[in-house]
């Protein structure tokens, strides 16, 4: 029988214990669990580049796959504790808006409160609710020793981050923003590809190229592409794109439908 | 069955082989190892944050787990390689004091010295005991080919760090130090939280403030909080204790019992 | 039954989803899959460093083994993937010489192009051959519902990165280059020790001491050892040895055998 499979998403970064430490709570009371990081290096508290990790990995797992993602800078406070289910996966993370890029299509999930605090580790402390909630309820879970219905009750109004989906501001000019910038420099927004010709501008920068593939491009040229994501990127072949935009997620860009330029 | 875990904890780092050619190590000796990584970024050559992290993370793994310990500036020098039985999980690591944190508490563990030839890789290298000592010697323990009590002798003085403990230098006023400085910037001490109120002193610094939580401090506040670790640690919200402090593991730090101060 | 075992070895890093996207593609395809990292901190487009950790670490895994390596600056050009099988391993990466260090001596192997595009995603993007055609075509190998025979054609001439062995330029001297800086700043050569004496030069630094170990050397004293890696590396004890001779992967070193040396 397959196992069942945890994935971590933190800014925890790794050079800490807490990574492993949340590793031995799950194997503890899900000894055949397997545990798979997605990331742990999501900028400190980033719930924007949190939100993005985890809807670009999610869908291409497995049914049954129990996410875990805790990007918390309000750990300790009155935010929920949440266990989601969607699309035949679950997804457990603080109720701060870092579930929001994942659900933001329409999408119909079952969202609860995680209120048992039987998962619970006992004495919970204040600062590491990935370890003393997060990782226990997602044992739980996983060794079919409890079942989503016996971690809390239901609600429907999950916090959302603001300004996920572009803007259109003026006729053919939309206003998007950085969801993230990738280890090799390029610069995720969150647009999709127009089906027309178009540009991007970000702060004085002014983004006319697009190219299919990287090849080809001289490293000084800053183009579009369509990238892996579903998202139009923007990058410089083999340099950072980011570096020579001085662009960070969360930043503002404007798309401009060409042929609407006077 | 459950299969057997082997977790590692090094200073490695994450850039090279070496962490990927111990758990090649691992599999070719016992396949159906699972092997989990605590951190392979401890500072290089810090024992003191090794030790903190596998006394913080082992005891939330199951009985039974293998826990590789590979902080060693010592390598290729006579210090011994040591097997630890403690509370039903078992440690392998150079005697070098790395082990310390974890067994300070009149703790009662059983230590032999792996000097049973058969288990290395056969002609050792001088500088990667990790892969050529270490790793081969737990495969075989998990794999339950080998005994603990077929490593090598028992012996019963291994190496410890000194200071690990905070000491009272004079009423009222103990001398600790910084165990370790995490990825958030929050800097753990070696005190664990006095009854009544107190302060702390690093270097031109003194913290008078404690909270329970993170939340709704201002970022400029310095403050003292119980940690997860068990710890005092400092910190302030989202942003760096340690850079406000300019402060390292290994550096001083007092606490002062307020009632007792003239 | 063991496992099927699949390594990953990559430029990706650790901070964006793509190494988890990768593990989701895998697990999909082949549920009861082992995953393993070798290393996602290859330098980005290093072929060098990439070919060089592959050919460190595959030694020591066993037999079946997947090793899935994608280091790959041509990432939707032209370039063929490949699978080779060398030594009862399966080795799946862009035909770019990222594996000419792993069979650069008189190997014995069988390459062929991945072309079957059963194995790959629909609509592969240009930009992440990792997740969409690398680890899907890894997983279909490794669940065993596809042969090697079945990804497409034999091919002999696979890719190799140049002057990846020492060239002796005169009489007694050889030039050679630095295959990779470890973590620790020491620099892997590409020599292995010669019999006799010899020195090392690298820019303006002559390297002329020789040590069995790292124990009792200054920090300061720059000198050669033999490497876990097989190869003559140059270190300072618990200090950077690249930093002091401001070294890089790819950069060239000479050998001296000293007697030859008027």
């Amino acid at each position: 029988m397959t196992p069942p499979t945890i994935t971590l998403t933190t800014d925890f970064g790794l050079q800490d214990h807490y990574v492993g430490t949340m590793k031995g709570v799950i194997l503890s009371r899900c000894p055949d669990a397997r545990i798979l990081d997605i990331t742990h290096n999501i900028p400190p508290f980033s719930l924007c580049a949190g939100a993005y990790a985890v809807a670009q990995a999610a869908p291409f797992f497995p049914a049954g796959t129990i996410h875990v993602v805790v990007v918390d800078p309000g750990v300790g406070t009155a935010r929920k504790a949440l266990l989601v289910e969607f699309q035949q996966q679950f997804f457990i993370a603080p109720d701060n808006g870092v579930l929001s890029l994942l659900l933001s299509h329409d999408a119909a999930f079952t969202a609860r409160e995680i209120t048992n605090r039987e998962l619970w580790l006992p004495n919970p402390s204040n600062t590491f609710h990935g370890r003393d909630i997060f990782a226990p309820s997602a044992a739980y879970l996983a060794s079919g020793s409890v079942r989503p219905q016996d971690v809390g009750p239901l609600f429907d109004r999950i916090e959302c981050l603001p300004d996920l989906e572009p803007i259109e501001t003026e006729p053919g000019v939309w206003r998007g923003k950085i969801l993230s910038i990738d280890h090799f420099g390029n610069v995720i927004t969150n647009f999709r590809r127009p089906a027309g010709a178009f540009s991007l501008r970000i702060g004085p920068h002014h983004i006319r190229d697009f190219r299919e593939t990287f090849g080809g491009a001289t490293s000084e040229l800053l183009f579009a592409y369509q990238g892996s994501s579903g998202y139009l990127e923007l990058a410089r072949n083999r340099r950072s794109a980011a570096q020579a935009l001085d662009a960070s997620p969360g930043d503002a860009v404007a798309l401009h439908l060409r042929d609407t330029i006077g």
